[in-house]
């Protein structure tokens, strides 16, 4: 057997903020890492100060901001894109490949939306994009997905892949406290982003979701096919509900095939929505800004991937693990066939079911007035619409009011919804305080 | 880009056992899995009862009793061996070793006990053994310590790696139950074996945890450096006071560097033994049959990966992500340099520290005289060894005696162990009931 070659990859990082830092400390300091990591050589940094104070020494003639030059250089064999942003991050993945360069790049906004093109473009060119960095931080999901579990037929991939949401969820949990309280406090304390939109709006999981259910369905997904809905419609008295039912609530990222009988693809639920998860699930007890991908699939059934699913160091991690992966497969054969572990060949869109016809459990919250033969009506109501009850309580409230919250079994979203609608219009129902889907 | 080859690999399976006939299964079935196992033939088949009725159809001319022939057959390339056992196992590895063949195997007690022959014979032969389903049945553990992981500076491997052991001590737990009482209802449900010895007192466990962490820590592991307890002396009455103290009780297998400032390895712990694990932990949570190994290094901080321990679908899954992952270097570079993330080339073997030496918590129950003086008796023999406690509690029983449990800090074992041994010998102290490591 020949020895390992010694050769020396270079590398181009895009961006020297937290993450870019994370993975430069690495590439920096390699005893006591993998080996392959001493053969990485870290050639051009491309930053947009030249001169900001950073956390870590860059020799300067590394230092550049023409990030143009870095993925067009022909020295460099790597190019890692951790701007973030749409552009010009989009922009400089594609000129990378065409340059060459495999990629590595921790932006699942841009692999979201330009997963197509970006992956067309690679296959043309021969050469790997890289995400483990994308999805879920210093959790190894991406390469489990593409090899290990691939063996598998994945029925469903369900996932708490946003921190920020995670954490404000489990604080309403523990403090019974208002979302937007909390919200302000997790802002203030840097869990959350000054605009949260894109975090508390489930945007973010959504991106991640796409990828997820890209790579265990094995087929490019639309970023708009991917249903999203956030959590600032959760209450405190949603929360304690829950709690009381037996629930904790959390804000899933579910990809499902329809039927687990099919053994080829037929069509898929894609959906971000708060969830009231039963106390004994394993995602159950992921708290704080942890992440956590359970993937069930035939003949493997469950298993579960735990960990920080963000953060300069999980996320450098997870770079650094991509980085060797290619720079394995150069040393090994530089100039063979793609390995089909590592590239991303498929080309078909997964079928997406709308809304209306996916399946799930309901947690539904009414105000209504306190009159005889209301639980009977709504009873009747549901029972009409072929939606079936797991259980109904009903708790007297001030002023001639009642709270009533109904868990129903698994039903065609759209018989739900169109109860709904009649409930909405009777008399004794003053407002529906909430609807959300149960695992 | 050159065109991924449809070269066939010739796979031979020795073993037709529940994860043989789970490995042939999907080899034979593998519409909606990754296309790679299209590429894999299941060439021959060795077993030994040729008529034996199996839940799965071979072709009559694959299965043969001549398992010697398998090995050395020039048209496979990938041996699977999923025989368990020592012996003919291990004779056979390094018969398809000496052969050129790549091996796939399962059998954790082999590569635990002759894992240095077998990498040696392995390096030197150029080819690849692979044993992703030698610990944690499914969950992918194997190959992200290899690769995704590796990249960080390992500091602790923390498992619970028998499924046997994690369901008895489960319902332990729940029913407030006696080992034995348990343990007998285990075998009858086929959760035990007949003879429970290596599941109950912590070898299998020993086993896996070796082969874990010479992964996480790059070097070769003695299995008799492995210190093992098992759970015959874990009764209800520390179930219960565990409960009490807010921990639950678990088989552990730990693994991790005596300093986290050094970066370089230095000197390891490895123990297997019952542990006193704090609810808030994320293994507390993991019951029944279920398996789970959190990892933590630097910059990563904590991942878990939990799922299935054992069992014929979960095993097979391993076996064949295993098998992918080495078709895939064939296809792409079939005479090439050995690929560094499948190779396994570790030399040296890791030092580890004597018992005597490893950093613990404590759990003690004592049954004592109820006496006055006891507990400052008790707290003064600790204090003179530099034991220090968090905290003890007294409870009486009948017959003037007392029950006395105590939890220290963290402490150099041999210091408790002494202090331990003066105790024994107070005259007040009528029985040391227990002692229990705490995580």
């Amino acid at each position: 057997m020949q020895e390992l070659a010694t050769l020396s990859i270079n590398v181009g990082l895009l961006g020297l903020g937290t993450v870019g830092v994370g993975t430069a400390q690495i590439l920096l300091d390699p005893v006591g890492r993998h080996p392959l990591i001493g053969q990485l050589r870290l050639a051009r940094v491309g930053v947009r100060d030249l001169h900001k104070s950073r956390p870590i020494d860059i020799p300067a003639d590394c230092l550049t901001t023409n990030l143009e030059a870095i993925v067009s250089d022909p020295q460099i064999s790597v190019v890692v894109e951790v701007l973030g942003g749409l552009e010009p991050a989009r922009s400089l993945i594609l000129k990378a490949i065409a340059h060459g360069k495999h990629v590595v790049t921790a932006n699942k906004a841009v692999v979201a939306r330009y997963g197509d093109e970006i992956f067309t473009a690679a296959n043309q060119a021969g050469v790997y994009v890289m995400l483990e960095a994308a999805v879920g931080g210093g959790i190894p999901i991406v390469q489990p997905l593409k090899q290990a579990l691939g063996v598998n037929r994945i029925q469903a991939l369900t996932g708490i892949v946003n921190g920020t949401t995670n954490y404000i969820l489990t604080r309403m949990q523990r403090e019974a406290g208002d979302f937007s309280s909390i919200l302000a406090d997790a802002q203030r304390l840097g869990y959350a982003e000054a605009d949260p939109a894109a975090d508390v709006d489930g945007l973010d999981a959504a991106d991640k979701l796409a990828i997820l259910a890209s790579l265990a369905f094995g087929g490019r997904i639309k970023l708009a096919d991917v249903y999203s809905e956030g959590i600032r419609q959760v209450t405190a008295a949603d929360m304690a509900y829950a709690q009381r039912l037996g629930f904790v609530i959390k804000l899933l990222a579910i990809a499902r095939r329809r039927s687990d009988t099919q053994p080829v693809l037929e069509e898929l639920e894609l959906r971000v929505h708060p969830t009231l998860v039963p106390n004994s699930h394993p995602l159950a007890a992921v708290n704080d800004v942890y992440n956590a991908i359970l993937v069930e699939g035939e003949p493997l059934g469950q298993v579960m991937f735990f960990g920080p699913g963000a953060g300069a160091g999980p996320t450098a991690s997870a770079v650094v693990s991509d980085l060797i992966a290619v720079a394995a497969t150069l040393i090994t054969e530089p100039s063979g066939a793609p390995n089909p572990l590592l590239s991303c060949s498929h080309q078909h869109y997964c079928k997406v079911s709308p809304m209306a016809d996916i399946y799930s459990r309901f947690y539904l919250r009414l105000i209504a007035k306190d009159r005889p033969g209301v639980i009977g009506k709504l009873g009747m109501c549901f029972g009409n619409h072929g939606v079936s009850l797991e259980s109904i309580v009903q708790t007297g409230m001030e002023e001639d009011c009642a709270e009533i919250v109904i868990v129903s079994h698994e039903v065609r979203e759209a018989n739900f919804q169109t109860a709904l609608d009649d409930i909405r219009s009777f008399t004794e129902i003053q407002r529906v305080a909430s609807v959300l889907r149960v695992l």
